[in-house]
C-alpha cells in the first residue's frame, strides 16, 4: 500500500473522466473542437465521474480514477491535488478482462482494497448512426459488442474484482451510475447511443443489492435522470436554451456522498435524481 | 402570523405522533398496556412523524404538528421546545373534511403557508381481525371507509389546502410517509392493516409530481421499508430478535432533510428506505 | 332462479352499456347530439360492455347487464336476444350501497351466482374541466368522490357480493376493466378524466389475485391501452384521421373470452392490449 | 424454397427441444439417468418449443425446429409428422455467430422468411454450483458468457436476421419464451441457472415491441411463470407433491397461438401465466 500512506478510505470511480470535457469524444463529436473550460467551474469540468471522483477526495477518501489511458485523467488528478486531496490514475480499459484484473491489482497494491466503487463507464455507441438507421436490424454487431462491454460484462468483472473484500469486511459502497434507459426497453431514437444494454447493469444492481446487502455491503443504482453540466454539453443549443433541464454534477455528487453516509438501518438501493422542470422518467 | 414571529419557514407534520409511542393504539393492542420510554433517546419516542418534527425544528422550522388531539401531541411539543425548536400543535381529524379546512385556516392565520408538508398518518384498521377473515370479503365497509379517509381522501384534501400557496410561491416541499404496500396490492396477512389503500397516496404522489414539479414544488413518497423503532415496537419479541431489521427513525427524518435541501437540478420524487439486512420490498 | 330456466353459467357485466354510444353522455358532451348507430355492426354499438355481454351471451352465458337505468341497456338486451341469447336487465348505481347490495339480492334470485364478473363501470368526470383548472388543485371534491365511488368502493362492494360464492364453488372469473392511467399517476390533462383512482382498481385486482386464485377464483385487470371504437368515438376526428390507434371491441370481447377459458395451470391475471400502431403505455 | 412446396407460413422455434425431454441434460442432471416418456402425451414430451413447434404445425404453418445437433430433435419431428404436419430440423448453436446466419440462410432457402420467430432457447449454467458459491462472486466468468450468448447475444442476432424480411412485408409475429426472472435482478439461489441475463430478453422484446410493432411485426414476451411439465420435470420429487404448480405447455402453446392470431387493433406485447396455485411473479 505504497502511496495510500495514512491508510485512508479507498474510493475508486471507473471512467472518471467525461465524454463531454473540454476534449471530450462527444464534445468533439458535437462540436467538431474542443471547448474552453477555463471559465467554469472546476466541479463541472468531468462531468459526474470527475464531480464524484473531487467530493470524496474532499471527504477524505484516497481517490483512485481510471481512464483508458492516462494522460486523459491528468487534468482531473491535478485539481483533486490542488484541492488537498490525493488520487491515483489507473489505467483500464473495460473492453479487455487482462486490463480489468491488472488494474485491480495494481490498485490493492498501490491504494489498498476499494471501500468505495463507483461504476460510472459509459458509452456513445450509436449517437452517429444516420436518421435511416434508427432500427435495431441496422446496429452492426462490432457496436453491440462495445455496449455488452460496458454495460454487461464490465460491470460483472469488475464486481468479481471487488466483493470479495467488501464481504469479508462486512462494509462497502459499490454505486453504479446509469440513466433513464435503464429502467425498460425503448425504441432507439436518431442520435442516441444504443441505451437498452444499460438495463443490464440496474438489473446486476438489484442482483447484488439482494446477494450483498445483508453482508454489509451496500449496492446502490442511481439514475441520472437528465442532461448533466460540463464543458461539452453546456455548449449544446438544446441546454443553452433549457438550463432548468440540466443536472449539476457537483450535486450529483453530493446524492453519492448522502447514500455513501446513509445508516445502515436506512439504505436506498435506487436513487433517480430529475431536474424539478421535467417529469421523472419510468 | 401571530405565532411564528420570526418568520421562520413552516414545516407541517400531519400525524407527528405515533400509534407506537409510549401510550399509542398500536403499543396498548400489543402489549395491552403502555410502556415506558423515559430510558429511550427522545429521537424515537414518537416515531417517524415526531422525528421529522424534531429535525426540521431543530434546522429552524417553526414545526407544526397535527394529532386528533392536542394531548397526544404534547409530549412531543414539550421536546421540541427543549431542544430549543418552536413548535405548535393542532388538532385535526383526517377523516373530516371540516377538521381539515378548520386546521389549515389556523394554520396559516398561527404560523403561516406551509413551506413543507409532510403527510405523515397513518391507520391500524384490520390489525384485530382474526385469521379466519383474512380474505378482502371479511373487510368491514366502515374498515374500509376509515382507510379511505386516510389513505385517499385525506390527502387530496390536504393537497388542496396546501398547493395553491406553494405553486404561488414556486417553492415548497410536500412529502409523503408510506410503507411497502404502497408498491403493489398484496394478500392481507392475518395481523396486518388493509394497506392497499396505501398505492392511491403513492399514485397521488406521482401525479402531483408530474403536475407540479415543474412549478417549483417538490413532492415525494418515501417508502419506509421495515419496521420503524419506537418505544411500543421496540419491545415486540420480533425487533428484540431483529434488532438488524429496525430502522431508527432520527435516520429517516435525515432522509426527509436531505430530500428538502437537494439542490433543484437534481430532485428524487420516491425514496425507499430498508434496512440492510433484509431485500428492499418491490 | 326463475329466468336462467336452463341453468347456464351466469355472466354479468356491471356497466354494459356505453358512455360513447349513440346517445351516451359522452357522445352528447363531444357532438352536442346523438349520432346514428344503424349503419355500425352491432358488436361495436355498446362499447366494450355491450361486446363482452354480447359475446359472453353467444357463447353460452346468461348474461346479466347492469346499468343505472333499464332504459339505456333496452337495446344492447334486444340485440342479444336476437342472437338467440338470453340476458337479463339489472339496474344499479355504483355511488349506493344500498343499490349495489338490492342489484345483487336480484341477480342471485333471477339468475344465480355469477360464474362470470366483468366490473366495466367508468366515468367521465374532469372532461369538462377548462385549460385553467388543469391541476389537481382545482379537482372539485364532489368529483372526486364520484371517482371513487366508480374505481375504489364500488369495486370493493361488487368484491365483497360475488366473491363468497365463488370461492365456496372453487371457481368463477372476476375481470376489471381498466385503461393505461390504472398503470401510475400521471398529470391529468385538459379534456381528461380524473383517471389516477383506476390506479386502485388494479391494486385491488391484484390484491384479490393473491388472495383468491389459489381457492379457484380467476382475477385478472385488462388494460385496455386505446382508443375504443364505438357509435361516439368513431365519429371524433382525431378516430377518423388515424383508424389505426382504435380498438375494435368486438376483439377486446374475445380476449375476455380468451382469458376466462384459459387453464387453470396457466391462468394470466393482466393483460394489456394496445393497437398496433402505438407503443404499449407504461 | 424446396421443402415449403405449399407455400404454407412459415413457423421458426428456436430451441425447440427441451432440457428435460426425456435424455435432455437437466433430466440427466437431476435423476442420473433417461425416464421413459412412453406413457406421456406427446404434447408434452419436449417442454414447450416441442408444444409450440406440435401447435404451430397443426395449425397450418411449417415448422422449422432448430436444435444444436439434429439427432435431439429426431424425434419431435416425427411427431408432427405423424400428426400430418411438415417441419424441418436446421442444426443451430446460438453460441456462434456464424452457425445462426448460416442456419438463416438454410431456413429462407428450405422453408421461406419466418413468419413466425418464437424464440425458446433457454440454458442451466450455474445450476449445479454448490451450495457455498451462490454469490455472484462465485460466478465463472466462462459461464456468465455462455449466458450472454442465448439471452443477450443470440436474441439480437436472430432478431438481425428475421426482423428485416418481416418489416418489409408488414407483418410477422416474433415472440420471446421467458421465465419469471426476467422481471428483475434477485439472488441466485442455490441450484438456480445464473437467470438475470434474462432480463436482457424482455428488454429487446421491449425495444422491438417499440420499434417494429408500428411496421407491422407483433413482438411479445412471455413469461412462464412456474414449473413446466415435461418428462424430466414430472419425475421430480416437488412436482410429484404439488402438480398445481405444474403449466401444461399444451396449454402455452394455445396461449401463443391465442396471441399469434390477435387482430392487430389490440396486441399484446407481454403474457404472463402463472398455475392457479401460486401468486404471480413480479
Amino acid at each position: 500500500m505504497s502511496q495510500n500512506r495514512r491508510g485512508k478510505p479507498v474510493a475508486v470511480v471507473i471512467g472518471a473522466t467525461s465524454k463531454w470535457q473540454s476534449d471530450g469524444r462527444n464534445t468533439l463529436l458535437a462540436h467538431g473542437h474542443p471547448v474552453d473550460d477555463s471559465e467554469l467551474p472546476v466541479g463541472i469540468r468531468w462531468g459526474v465521474g470527475g464531480a464524484v471522483a473531487q467530493k470524496f477526495a474532499q471527504e477524505g477518501c484516497f481517490t483512485v480514477v481510471t481512464s483508458r489511458t492516462e494522460k486523459n485523467a491528468a487534468p482531473l488528478a491535478a485539481a483533486i491535488r490542488e484541492q488537498g486531496g490525493e488520487c491515483l490514475i489507473v489505467e483500464l480499459d473495460l473492453v479487455s478482462q487482462d486490463s480489468i484484473v491488472s488494474a485491480f491489482a495494481t490498485i490493492r497494491e498501490e491504494a489498498g482494497d476499494p471501500d468505495v466503487l463507483i461504476y460510472n463507464a459509459g458509452y456513445l455507441e450509436g449517437r452517429d448512426l444516420p436518421a435511416d438507421q434508427e432500427l435495431l436490424e441496422y446496429i452492426p454487431i462490432e457496436l453491440f459488442d462495445t455496449t455488452q462491454h460496458i454495460a454487461c460484462r464490465g460491470p460483472f468483472l469488475v464486481a468479481k474484482e471487488v466483493l470479495p473484500a467488501m464481504r469479508k469486511k462486512g462494509a462497502g459502497s459499490f454505486f453504479f451510475s446509469n440513466n433513464s434507459s435503464s429502467l425498460r426497453g425503448k425504441k432507439r431514437m436518431t442520435g442516441q447511443s444504443l441505451y437498452y444494454p444499460r438495463v443490464m447493469m440496474r438489473t446486476l444492481a438489484q442482483v447484488l443489492t439482494e446477494e450483498y446487502s445483508e453482508l454489509g455491503v451496500h449496492v446502490a443504482n442511481i439514475i441520472i435522470d437528465g442532461s448533466i453540466d460540463s464543458p461539452g454539453s453546456r455548449a449544446l443549443p438544446r441546454n443553452q436554451k433549457r438550463p432548468d433541464l440540466v443536472i449539476n454534477p457537483v450535486k450529483i455528487a453530493e446524492a453519492y456522498w448522502y447514500l455513501h453516509t446513509q445508516d445502515k438501518s436506512c439504505w436506498t438501493h435506487e436513487l433517480q435524481i430529475t431536474p424539478y422542470a421535467s417529469k421523472p422518467s419510468y
